[in-house]
């Protein structure tokens, strides 16, 4: 059919022994975290009581280019990667377009997605600190599949406050966090302070992501050897993130191709954050110029219509504040069946370099577009995306659309961040047509930016 | 760690381009299909209504070594294929063993299983033939989704008689067939008149695989252009299964290794028989003589517990006659959480290398057992298992503890069919502990082999 083979291999030798720190080549650098009361710029020993050391040292370093992925974490890598390169032969075929469409496969692991490459390295590090345990929060439960995974793997006990609803609805995301042997706890509950206050307020609650935030911060702050880790967003996430772009390039490399459009979805960053780093290297230094366009959910457009200034990480307002993109920490999105892109802000790396121009575009989508081009891909490619990735998708397809109207064959590159297998219901309400979309109102968007913690930076 | 890699990949044009057919090297063939009514061994002719012709001269054929599979089916094959085999170092340490163990992974698919290889094969002659539709059933879905995968990437409308308890059990199943552009119905049904009757005769019945199998057929052979397809069991199914056999064989020699212990789980048969192809080649040609052990439910214990006779395939007796283990089509096993192994019956092929001792063992495994070996396997090696294919792990894993007794350095391959995602309800009942055992009296299987056809051959 062509040169380029379906599939682009890497074998486990070729696999990145270095992360990327793509803050290094950055001539403006992302804004520090600062204390939410102070105002200061926070140092390793203001995050260590709740970060472990080594991963507080990597938040903060806006210099050290590379770093040494411990030996210990390339054998759990090898586990799962490298990852496949795969060519979307089927997908062009089917859309009739010269475009060149690759996409960057990260569900090949049992939690589905590509967030075990930062728990990976997290609870390694916690593992070497000594720590006798992790706490977590998980909305969709894509995070608390995957740090539970690698607990198991390092043998290092792990409590996941779990948002109530998804608790309730999401029986299956339970018993596969509980299988990988990782305590799991409804939130709010009545384990923490801030739970039980919670839950005095507002009896009945089904919980919220920055409640469980609150909780897990809480009982590791209070625990003791107990730290908490978090699975998107952070400077350090973005680094160990960076492998995915690492590989994509040496693969695209092996094919003699290089990418005139890079694609990723956006949530907190991490995986759009990781897989364009390595080109975002190019760009930076001045070597390639490659088109980036991060996709995020009409819904909770926190880069096409929220403000870049400093808010708060959580709904609970228990973190620092981080200076990004954002809709405002007290805006709840609604309900969408991207669990993983319901975020008020973004990645302070992401942020920065769209605020730059580094980031070519950033372009919101409707759920049922996404989940029209999620079923083309399912048929084409005969891989069930998960609605998180279907937006890098739908970006992707409407690109290769363009170049059947121009007849250019631009190489195209995404990440497909995960598999669908836990998200039938979303598939199933899309198919039987009782998906709806759901755009806020410039109303909306105003009430969520009016909360913002005043801050002169 | 070691020299062999965690994961031994296979380029694409690495991939073997024949299937293989073990009934050429059998010295003692197996049985042919009969007529039910008149015993007389089945033609060509005689299968065409049912089967696309293609697929009824490979049933039938004893004598061909290799079969070239099509350049459409190759194509096909590498959106998923070649499969990695991967070194279970995480599972070796975890059990202190000596044994080498590898397991070639077939779950790397949407459909989350081989089950794709044949549908692959069956659906691409289906076209050839320019049929319009095929039918098919699917009790647990494994072999529905992988068929409408098939036939979305082919272009060829399917029909899927679901057994009504696992359509209302499993809607996720539901939908993702679904998705990939099947019709779905749920069986007994009143669109076919065997199913019509049988909801006359039982209202409320929640179905079974061989109602589903009538209706299936029914459909099949009383609509223009129209022909059944099925997923296990038969010689064809075999042949195309044989290329995970081929690649593993190519795989291990690439690491210089040869196994002391081929393992596979058995229902009808599919995996077992397609896997160990490759390996059973070098023993019918006395080359090697490595031992195969096929693992099977202590709940339906066709090979360990039935007799070797003529049987029908299906419970509702629409099927030719074949020759296999069995403990009757009127058996009825307690419900399991491995649903792909409640089947009565066995492979014609496997049931004749067991019978005359080429399989070493046929061994016989309780739930809860397969259970615990799947939890451990999830925590060391991170790929949820599916209950089918964990029956496979629970024997490697005992093999593996006999070498640490004996101090043996064995070398130990067994098929990991597919994942376990949408098997959370059996996780969920090992891990609360209300999962129990099932073990047939022997007054049950008296029963199942009194209703026996009887044939004299």
């Amino acid at each position: 059919m062509a040169n380029v083979p379906k599939r682009i291999f890497l074998t486990a030798d070729q696999m990145p022994k270095q992360w990327y720190n793509v803050r290094a080549d950055m001539k403006i650098k992302p804004a520090k975290l600062i204390h939410p009361g102070t105002h200061e710029e926070l140092k390793v020993e203001d995050l260590s009581p709740i970060f472990c050391e080594e991963l507080c040292k990597q938040e903060l370093d806006d210099d050290t280019a590379y770093f040494d992925i411990p030996e210990e974490v390339q054998e759990f890598y090898k586990i799962f990667r490298p990852s496949p390169l795969i060519r979307a032969y089927e997908l062009e075929k089917y859309l009739g377009t010269p475009a060149k469409i690759y996409y960057k496969f990260e569900g090949n692991n049992t939690s589905g997605s590509h967030k075990l490459n930062s728990a990976a390295a997290q609870v390694y590090y916690a593992k070497k600190q000594g720590l006798k345990g992790l706490t977590t929060e998980t909305g969709a439960g894509q995070w608390g599949t995957a740090l539970a995974m690698a607990c198991s793997h390092f043998d290092l006990p792990l409590k996941v406050y779990m948002v109530k609803c998804s608790y309730e609805q999401k029986p299956f995301r339970k018993s596969i966090i509980e299988t990988f042997g990782a305590e799991i706890i409804p939130s709010p509950s009545t384990t923490t302070n801030v739970g039980r206050a919670i839950l005095e307020k507002h009896p009945g609650t089904t919980g919220s992501l920055g409640c469980a935030i609150s909780e897990a911060v809480e009982v590791a702050t209070s625990t003791e050897g107990y730290r908490y880790v978090l699975g998107s967003v952070l400077n350090q996430v973005l680094l160990h993130q960076s492998i995915i772009g690492e590989e994509t390039k040496l693969q695209m490399e092996m094919v003699d191709e290089y990418p005139d459009i890079v694609i990723g979805c956006a949530g907190g960053g991490s995986n759009l954050g990781g897989f364009m780093s390595a080109f975002m290297r190019d760009k930076l230094q001045g070597k390639a110029s490659p088109k980036f366009i991060a996709v995020e959910p009409k819904s909770c457009p926190s880069m096409t219509r929220g403000s870049y200034v400093y808010d708060f990480c959580d709904t609970g307002h228990v973190t620092p504040l981080a200076k990004m993109y954002t809709v405002g920490s007290e805006y709840i999105p609604s309900p969408s069946h991207a669990g993983g892109l319901r975020y008020h802000g973004m990645s302070p790396i992401v942020s920065q370099l769209y605020h730059d121009g580094y980031i070519d575009e950033a372009r919101a989508v409707e759920q049922t577009k996404v989940f029209e081009a999620a079923n083309i891909f399912a048929k084409t490619e005969t891989i069930l995306p998960a609605p998180e990735s279907s937006h890098a998708i739908r970006v992707a397809i409407d690109e290769a659309l363009k170049c059947k109207e121009t007849g250019e064959a631009k190489t195209i590159v995404f990440n497909l961040t995960g598999t669908g297998y836990f998200d039938m219901t979303a598939y199933a309400s899309y198919k039987d047509g009782t998906m709806s979309d759901y755009e806020p109102s410039d109303e909306d968007i105003a009430n969520g930016l009016a909360q913002l913690p005043k801050v002169n930076k």
